[in-house]
């Protein structure tokens, strides 16, 4: 079984300031995924513009300030879960048009977290429709959290990765995102950067050079902890940038392409 | 607790050649519910335009006659899931235009069927939405049924409404249809036809005339074969007609409208 990784920075266009989805990205991606012909697949996709702005804007996941605040941000969990639910829609279209058959698989219907984390959530019917051939599909969603002061949290595509993985344990995990991997030095900044290509700990990386300059801002630290966290139980993970041609389709075809990996 | 169910013939074009959301139904339903004012209340709504026609053509839940159709099966699955998924996106939306905090639930992610009844599906989430004041937007759906013969089947909303009445046992269950509730004749072909007010098993619809002539075609007959079941728990219901104005607003609110009753 492989798990594969969409990043919101590619299917949608991230700083939009409104939900656009890259459908340059998305249908070439699909084709790509098609083309490489591989059974047993799960597909999580992250955000991008449908989730984080409504997130933010109802402070999904900060803790409560005022009792009455709540219906606010009850309608503000409503906007989110919907706007997160089309572009899943749209990935899912976007792969049976291809001939892939997709199902969507929606993490508010059956995944609580407790402070952020995922607490409950049944994943043996994702098995299941990998089992009859399907594909599921899963994303990035705003779920009910267990702890009082929260009430509500964002579940991150990356946690879904990491919690599918630890209860499935898929022989590969790939996240495809929009940079190459992780870098020694912001190849924004530095011209003396260079790609990471294998990572064993947090501590490896500071090691390179002084944390302020390595590229984990954002996203990618959330991330590498989540990858960490699967190498320490011995899954495996690679870090691509799926923006470029082709690289999803040879890493799920097992070719060794550009990217980093995660291993203990 | 309330659980209102929304039957696809309002909320669409159950006729139209292609999904068509009837918006005129639903947004004065969506006012309704709003004025009702109802606290504890799940929306269960059925698939219409956007189901039937796909369901049909893929023959969901009919049983397999090749195993080599399966991948065609698994398409036309991909297909109704995504239209009634985007169904679903249209009510909650409406609902949260004004100002109802919907949360939609998509069976397909926690629901199993075995020969097309519900096998398993862990409804606490839908009942925990609940209680933190969201109203759950479930709906009708295609599911993995765990008879191999099948492998597939619709979810109809009707039995959604048994499941969730008999897991949380709601004060009242009411079916928003497109007619008036059970008539003892075809009000199309008959003219001493009359409401039946109170029903309390199929053999008494029966005993008033001819099974022929009883107006149980169709959904019908499904949804009290599903509400005569409540009744043997004591779970009451009614049949009213929502495309009549404020009428799902005054049952809502607890008034006597026109319709039938099921008790036992």
């Amino acid at each position: 079984m492989i798990i594969l990784k969409l990043g919101g920075s590619i299917i949608t266009k991230k700083d939009a300031n409104k939900p656009t989805v890259d459908y340059d990205h998305l249908q070439r991606i699909a084709k790509e995924i098609k083309h490489a012909h591989v059974s047993d697949l799960i597909v999580v996709h992250g955000a991008g513009s449908f989730g984080h702005p409504f997130a933010r804007e109802y402070a999904i996941g900060k803790p409560l300030s005022l009792k009455d605040d709540f219906q606010i941000k009850r309608i503000g969990f409503s906007l989110t879960q919907s706007w997160v639910k089309k572009l899943n829609s749209i990935v899912c279209d976007a792969l049976r048009d291809v001939g892939i058959p997709a199902v969507s698989i929606q993490p508010s219907s059956f995944i609580t977290t407790y402070h952020k984390r995922i607490h409950k959530g049944d994943i043996a019917l994702i098995k299941y429709y990998v089992d009859k051939g399907f594909v599921p599909v899963i994303y990035g969603d705003v779920v009910l959290d267990d702890d009082p002061t929260l009430q509500v949290a964002v579940l991150s595509g990356d946690q879904i990765v990491t919690y599918l993985a630890k209860n499935l344990l898929p022989g590969r995990v790939i996240l495809g995102t929009d940079v190459d991997g992780v870098f020694n030095k912001n190849p924004q900044e530095y011209q003396d950067y260079y790609l990471i290509k294998k990572l064993s700990s947090l501590q490896e990386l500071e090691s390179w050079d002084n944390n302020q300059t390595v590229d984990v801002t954002g996203g990618m630290l959330g991330k590498l902890e989540e990858l960490l966290e699967l190498a320490q139980l011995g899954i495996e993970s690679e870090i691509i940038n799926a923006g470029r041609k082709s690289l999803i389709r040879d890493a799920l075809q097992g070719k060794k392409v550009r990217g980093t990996v995660i291993k203990k």
